[in-house]
């Protein structure tokens, strides 16, 4: 696939994705809710997370409808994350995405519970109630999914080891398994997400050749996340740089330098386009390869 | 139905329903969040809403193992919405259930995380992947009420109508919208999620009545609420009393003055029973009819 062709692909995607957020989120709540919640979701996000929903799905000929969904129900959970991560009592952050963060702009209390209301949003957005759309089974199946990203075993759970991380050496094994959670869960989840809306069943390589990439990719994400933090300014990155290193937490660049780091964002990349090699996943036609290219050479 | 037949009932419900507590929370997370999400799950909760969830799962001959999966999900959304209410940046409360609020014992941060993973734990429950036990389409279903009833139109932006009345004068609609939301959404949702249950199609002035008991009823929880919270001490009553007047926001009692907010509390039960009997929901046999007086008549 040419960089044009998939550059269409990323464009016409992204503005699906932009266009079902913005439907599924409430234009009127109580108290002005909606407006922190559609603050929180819209505007300048990657769409990494909807974009692996969509291309897993489309690689296994899955339901679009039920795509669309999942990529919007992940996204929404990722954007509360994120939210709630800024929080004075977390990372106290008060620049996201080049803007003001919701606590910021609209008071602790309102972000807490926008964060909140989405996370409810998401799972009311994977069971539709019209008939004809998309099946009970895969409703129930994406929900377990999500949850399960998004729950104590996963993402949440992520957050607290990093919570309890601040000051303390960890290893790069311990650090491993912190970024699996934390941000690896989500990613790997979309693959599994956009695997679930398949409407034929997956074969046993391919099931384990897509959680095998969405692993490699989940990690390589956070490692140039890492190298990013240490290398790019603030007003580039759209959040606050240098930010793991001024709170003394642990990250790939501390422990491996930049050098090697960056040797290990190329690993992971060639281990994720290797797992779907195995699985016979046409490297030609597909853009799960090239998403994991554009996620090892983003800038922001 | 005896009192004794109702105790008894009651008594074995509790029961079932904290062992499945128990058993359906994390024995092991990630940096102790395991124990922060049991320590606001577990112990001295009346259990209403679980106990609302199987009542009326019951009146319908609906299925068990999906009754007792809902009103765990609904007991651990009411849980985490308390841990986040109780937050510095919310209520700022240092009492719950007669202990220390879960960010008092835990911290601020792990009780924020402890209550995201808890929401996304009640999704996963309802969602179980074993065959043979709760129907995809059912499991999808009480997805969709459970988030409907927690999200931004329900209890999350009930609570943010309550943020913005403080030091406000609300007339007695714009209190019961309040409450209709922040309290009544998640208990009209456990009557929905019993009803939910029901193997065999319900029919329209059963699925009406329900809807009109529970309305009821969630009304009549938070006039009672306003009443205890003015009339008994923070010790009986497990949490700190008086919090309403002194954060000067409005209630039933100090909108309608105590004897009124009495009269409106026995209206409701009798609108709800009315309810019942319209449906032809039987009075005798069932526990709806006895849960709407405990309802009224609690101490705490």
């Amino acid at each position: 696939m040419s960089v044009q062709d998939f550059d269409a692909w990323l464009a016409t995607r992204c503005a699906h994705v932009e266009q079902a957020l913005a439907d599924s989120l409430p234009a009127d709540a109580p108290a002005g809710l909606c407006d922190v919640m559609r603050y929180a979701v819209l505007g300048e996000g990657k769409r990494l997370r909807p974009l692996l929903v969509l291309a897993t799905a489309e690689a296994l000929g899955g339901l679009p409808d039920a795509a669309l969904r999942a990529a919007c129900a992940v996204e929404i959970i990722h954007a509360y994350s994120l939210v709630h991560d800024d929080l004075p009592c977390m990372d106290d952050d008060v620049l996201r995405r080049g803007q003001a963060t919701a606590h910021v702009k609209f008071g602790e209390a309102r972000a807490l519970l926008a964060g909140d209301a989405l996370q409810a949003l998401a799972f009311e957005l994977l069971t539709p109630a019209e008939a004809g759309g998309v099946p009970a089974a895969m409703q129930a199946g994406l929900c377990r999914l999500l949850a399960q990203a998004a729950g104590a075993a996963g993402m949440a759970g992520g957050q607290a080891i990093d919570l309890a991380s601040v000051g303390r050496r960890l290893d790069v094994t311990q650090l491993r398994h912190m970024h699996q959670l934390k941000t690896g869960a989500l990613l790997l989840g979309s693959v599994r997400l956009g695997r679930a809306c398949a409407l034929q069943p997956v074969s046993a390589p391919v099931w384990q050749a897509l959680d095998n990439y969405g692993t490699a990719i989940g990690l390589a994400y956070q490692v140039v996340d890492d190298i990013l933090d240490a290398t790019v300014a603030s007003e580039q990155l759209g959040k606050t740089a240098g930010k793991d290193a001024a709170q003394d937490k642990p990250t790939y660049v501390s422990l491996l330098g930049l050098a090697e780091a960056r040797a290990l964002a190329q690993r992971l990349r060639d281990q994720a386009l290797q797992a779907l090699d195995e699985g016979g996943i046409n490297r030609e036609s597909g853009h799960l390869h090239a998403l994991a290219d554009r996620l090892i050479h983003r800038n922001n």
